[in-house]
């Protein structure tokens, strides 16, 4: 009998080249275990929150503080709550909130996001809080990880174990949990009804079945991915949830192709950083933000204009894009508010493929740890 | 008779090769011009402001509003206000505030900041928060520009005509009106007493002479910028009001180099950039800030570990960074809330002699505009 050859490795990678590839396809399923356990008859009940709902109508202010990804997800939450439940957000870096002496006024709650949970400078900064009588909620992905034990209260996020170093399905869920939260706080405080959570809810629903649509799109991205292997600077720029998917989207290439990529806010480029741009420099433009498409159209113009190659991100039906644009995404609609959600998917799948063609360790980049637990 | 050739261009220069270098000395005067007529018997006496000191013990949030530059000096500002007068501050680009419908809270003063007064996406935020019932307070260095007019009041710098595109003297008397302010406010809510004051007084008195110093260390930094003219990549790091320093020294390299520079806390650079990080990249840190200095030594020392070449900018006395850091430039010791004033010279001449090296028009770059009255 042959001996047959069997590779542990590939075998937990379930087929797939990459963790990364694998945690991509798993992120539908990821953000419907996140999600699904949470909506009961088109409202969002989160068990494990412990705050009634005079507690929550009580809140002044939030503190959301993270690392890395992480932290571009309190970004993008700040937006949500700030929209949804009209709360005051302030998005801090772990490491600078933990030595800046912020001022802690009464009725603020801090949030902090962490998937292993054991993220240093998170950790101390829960701390940091908790020592001022600041009530905490950990989002956390590992079960009975240090941050998870040491806050008030924690909402998992269910995205199973992540491997590769660059986070894919571990965000998706951290999104997830934010929206949910957003969504309960917003009720809760009266600043929407019954219908606009159901359908809200609905949007909710929608996303896992979007993204699963939108990595079946990768064919097309890894063959336009492979044109930019040689490149050495790409810009990202959005307006507003645009900004804050840009960030993502840019620490994701930058940090397994290394490429220098950099996130702008779309209106700021030309207060410097335009002067950057050349003859075929790769910009990417997302435009999910409808109140904000056309500011952004004319940024994507300006750096047309100086020859910037322009890839766009933008939803269903802003087929006047491609007048401007060298090569567009398009995204299927949600709420406004959900839109990262799908945007980051041909951001990932970006990323991943410009890794791959580079001939790169996608998984596991130079320098780089799945966890940072030091300072 | 021979004919002279005059050169109206070069005697505006009065000598020097580009306004950016004349503007560059013209910091001790121009900080001398904002600051000495605002300090009376060791205190802060600001004639225009308008603000009664019940008014201003009344305030309980500042929005802090610019573009480029001026929207740096308010992230520094930040750090000054929070930890003198210890007034919650939430700083924006006005891109990002004209159109994120924030959270209008009663009892809030925005600041907005801007060289020409002319910014067309800071006067759009000026009036966003003036129909809400903001009081704004202007901090601009034309007279008579949209700005001063229509805000409710307006505190000058005398920063005098700037024609370079990238800002140094408005950029350093911005900074100026920023802690005089900080100060006024820090007193009339009690949370200094006189005879800080006094002593804080006396260190923004040293300031020009101190500048000046700096400045004469140019042939040492012209030295060192000459080996860098062929570079791609450089990373800003820094912590805190470090960091604030980090993203001017960033942007001036960027917008006159053509250099993809880019800051970062440093604290957060493992969770992705320090990737890029290879054999001789340029890292410049920033450690004036003594509570942060040996955190910001262990981030030098992890981009040392990867091979970038570091230039650092720390305090008098820590000389121990020479074991660490490859090239060190030190700044006088002035108080810690006021490092800013003095790191940015550096970073300036740094800026100046790249851009000079490389033969570029370092007064007007590529692409850019000395006042952007476009949105």
């Amino acid at each position: 009998p042959a001996a047959i050859e069997w590779d542990i490795d590939a075998a937990e990678k379930g087929g797939y080249e990459f963790f990364m590839l694998k945690e991509m396809y798993e992120q539908p399923q990821a953000v419907g275990d996140t999600l699904n356990p949470r909506i009961k008859d088109g409202n969002v009940v989160i068990e494990e929150l412990g705050m009634s709902d005079d507690e929550i109508r009580s809140i002044r202010k939030i503190y959301m503080i993270a690392c890395g990804s992480a932290y571009h997800t309190c970004v993008s939450a700040k937006y949500v709550f700030e929209g949804l439940a009209r709360i005051p957000v302030e998005v801090d870096l772990a490491s600078e909130f933990r030595y800046r002496h912020p001022i802690y006024e009464p009725d603020t709650l801090a949030i902090i996001v962490s998937q292993s949970g054991e993220t240093a400078d998170s950790l101390a900064a829960l701390r940091e809080a908790k020592e001022h009588g600041i009530k905490v909620l950990g989002i956390v992905n590992v079960v009975g990880s240090s941050i998870a034990r040491e806050a008030d209260n924690v909402m998992y996020t269910w995205a199973g174990p992540e491997i590769a170093v660059a986070t894919t399905k571990a965000y998706s869920t951290q999104l997830i949990a934010h929206y949910l939260l957003a969504l309960k706080f917003a009720k809760a405080r009266g600043e929407i009804d019954d219908t606009q959570m159901a359908e809200m809810v609905e949007d909710l629903k929608k996303l896992p079945g979007q993204i699963e649509m939108l990595l079946e799109n990768k064919k097309r991205i890894q063959k336009f991915a492979n044109r930019y292997l040689a490149t050495e600077h790409v810009f990202f720029i959005g307006r507003g949830l645009d900004y804050a998917i840009s960030l993502e989207g840019s620490l994701k290439l930058k940090e397994i192709s290394y490429i220098h990529s950099e996130a702008y806010a779309a209106g700021e480029l030309k207060h410097g950083t335009i002067s950057l741009i050349e003859e075929d420099t790769l910009v990417t433009a997302v435009a999910t933000q409808e109140e904000l498409y056309k500011k952004t159209l004319s940024n994507i113009q300006e750096v047309k204009t100086r020859g910037a190659f322009v890839l766009a991100v933008t939803n269903e039906g802003n087929t006047e894009i491609e007048k401007t644009a060298d090569y567009v995404i398009y995204l299927p609609k949600t709420n406004k508010y959900f839109t990262n959600s799908l945007a980051v998917v041909p951001l990932q799948l970006f990323a991943y493929y410009v890794s791959l063609g580079k001939g790169l360790d996608v998984d596991k980049p130079r320098n780089l740890a799945k966890s940072v637990t030091v300072e």
